[in-house]
């Protein structure tokens, strides 16, 4: 079986750091591990698969004989750094938001458009963590029955912002219980028993960057340029695992016994759909899963045309989010070539 | 000035409290003030106002002599024991949702049907509380361009479930601090650090009581019986004031401009929408309020036809979804019956 060189950009992050955890998991067949990071980290040691890493020097000259390089840093370090990693030669899997809606980058969820894959030209980008979720919940209803527009509102957990946003809640929570002044760097207010409606700046049209991806980003994975998305992305005191609110309109009638059939079929997906017995998905329950959690499946009673459904989704955005798609990413590009 | 004989029945929970402080605040003319709670409480000493009221028991003969009585108890004791204080002669303005759906019992939101007050046979239903908070941010819209359906999720805070659900909460995020483990009574599950998508008991259409609540209680108090609802009820970990994202269809057409400009207006709104100067509405500056903060108004891109709205606010279930509420039920009956 052939082995791969591995290159993970920005290794010591919250993203990166679970890469490494789901290389492992996935048993993916590694040659060399290559952990790159920021000037400050390197030198450092990291324990990987009982094996003693060093963490090198992210440049552009550190991807040099590479195959397959996964990007876990932000938009501004993945367009100086990751151009260099395509020029030698490596295929890039991208989870910044920098290339995601470049016409000539393939934007894949394993799931949903993995042929997408083959059309890459050096770089497959990671779409964002809130879409993917959403997309694996809603792509089987999708294929079914045509959706036409989605309305969403999101639960979003603080470690979607990385370890810094992990922390935070952490000290504003102690903050908080022992009456001292709460602090606040990472996210724009006090984020400990509060939330906040803005992830991202703001577009002209009073849009969040967060809530534009799931449009701009769900119509390309789709393939379907008319999917119109009205989405609000909040922020909220939970550790890890984003939970999405969706009422999904479609072009043909389709019903929740149906939904449930179809759900209970789809790669990607856990049914959790009891409540009458208290089942149904939570970010607890749904944290360090690689899996998307869907439940409270019902008709859309705002609207009465039988074609038309709400429904609960939670799935770990660093996970299925992030890292777990990247390297699902990886491994389906291996099948597709060999 | 006349005065007014005012018993409160449920005076120890969280709702009673909130009447009492917000009586004191809007200055009601109170000749006599009756602290009604069970057995248990029956004897305690209440500070209100600057005098101290002893609570008395509350039974069937505990409302002689009163003109009005605010209700702040649980259905079973509702049903129960407010019939007794109509035919003793009171006006019942009652917070449970017993008498909510009752053909001859008027819903009241002030600020949107006030007038509904003059046809009470005895008791005036204040209505569930993300009702009141959505039809008080709504109300202008709807009388400007007729909503036709409401997408709602909302963010619940926990005092939603009185004080054992603040204690709760509290309880438990100590207890995740110390690494103990955690012990759920008030809610499903841990709520700490998570959300639950449950309020309530669930309906065989797989919406929760609380879900429907939004749309047979929005329908009766905006006399709109076609009203089309799809809710999404979600308790979060805040300690108080209620979030809302709100996706609103129109019959007529609507425009960002002309809702803010409605809204800038509307009675027990305050606008905060200015989200590139990080302006919008959050359950923490919301807390002891008596408004309801709008913000995030934008077109709604799920619909194409300039006939729909995304929006969000944040109120205070405690004070405007319950006690100001109906304490504002009080005032406007007396003018009313000037």
């Amino acid at each position: 079986m052939k082995k791969y060189n591995i290159a993970i950009l920005g290794a010591t992050g919250a993203v990166g750091q679970e890469m490494l955890t789901v290389l492992v998991e996935q048993n993916f067949p590694i040659n060399e591990l290559r952990l790159l990071a920021s000037k400050r980290s390197a030198g450092k040691k990291v324990l990987f698969n009982q094996t003693e890493y060093t963490i090198q020097e992210a440049n552009r000259d550190a991807f040099e004989g590479m195959d397959i390089v996964l990007g876990a840093v932000e938009n501004d370090l993945a367009e100086k750094l990751l151009p260099h990693a395509v020029l030698a030669g490596a295929l890039v899997i991208d989870n910044s938001s920098a290339f995601r809606l470049d016409e000539t980058v393939p934007l894949v969820v394993p799931e949903v458009n993995p042929l997408d894959i083959m059309t890459h030209k050096g770089i497959i980008s990671n779409p964002n963590c809130a879409t993917i979720i959403a997309l694996v919940a809603i792509n089987k209803l999708h294929e079914y029955a045509h959706a036409n527009s989605l309305v969403v509102s999101t639960y979003q957990a603080v470690s979607g912002a990385g370890n810094p946003g992990i922390h935070e809640l952490e000290t504003q929570v102690s903050q908080v219980m022992n009456k001292e002044e709460v602090t606040s760097s990472t996210f724009p207010y006090q984020i400990a028993f509060n939330i906040i409606p803005q992830i991202g700046g703001f577009d002209e049209n009073g849009y969040s960057s967060e809530e534009m991806k799931m449009q701009n980003e769900g119509r390309k994975i789709l393939h379907h340029p008319d999917l119109k998305v009205t989405c609000t992305c909040v922020r909220i005191p939970v550790y890890r695992s984003h939970s999405e609110s969706i009422s999904i309109s479609f072009d043909k009638e389709i019903d929740v016994a149906k939904a449930r059939e179809l759900l209970a079929n789809a790669e990607g997906v856990k049914v959790m759909d009891d409540p009458n017995n208290q089942v149904y998905p939570m970010p607890l329950d749904t944290t360090n899963q690689d899996l998307v959690y869907v439940g409270r499946i019902r008709k859309d009673l705002a609207r009465d045309d039988n074609k038309s459904l709400t429904l609960w989704c939670c799935g770990d955005q660093v996970r299925k989010g992030a890292a777990t798609n990247a390297v699902q990413i990886a491994i389906k590009y291996i099948e597709l070539n060999k």
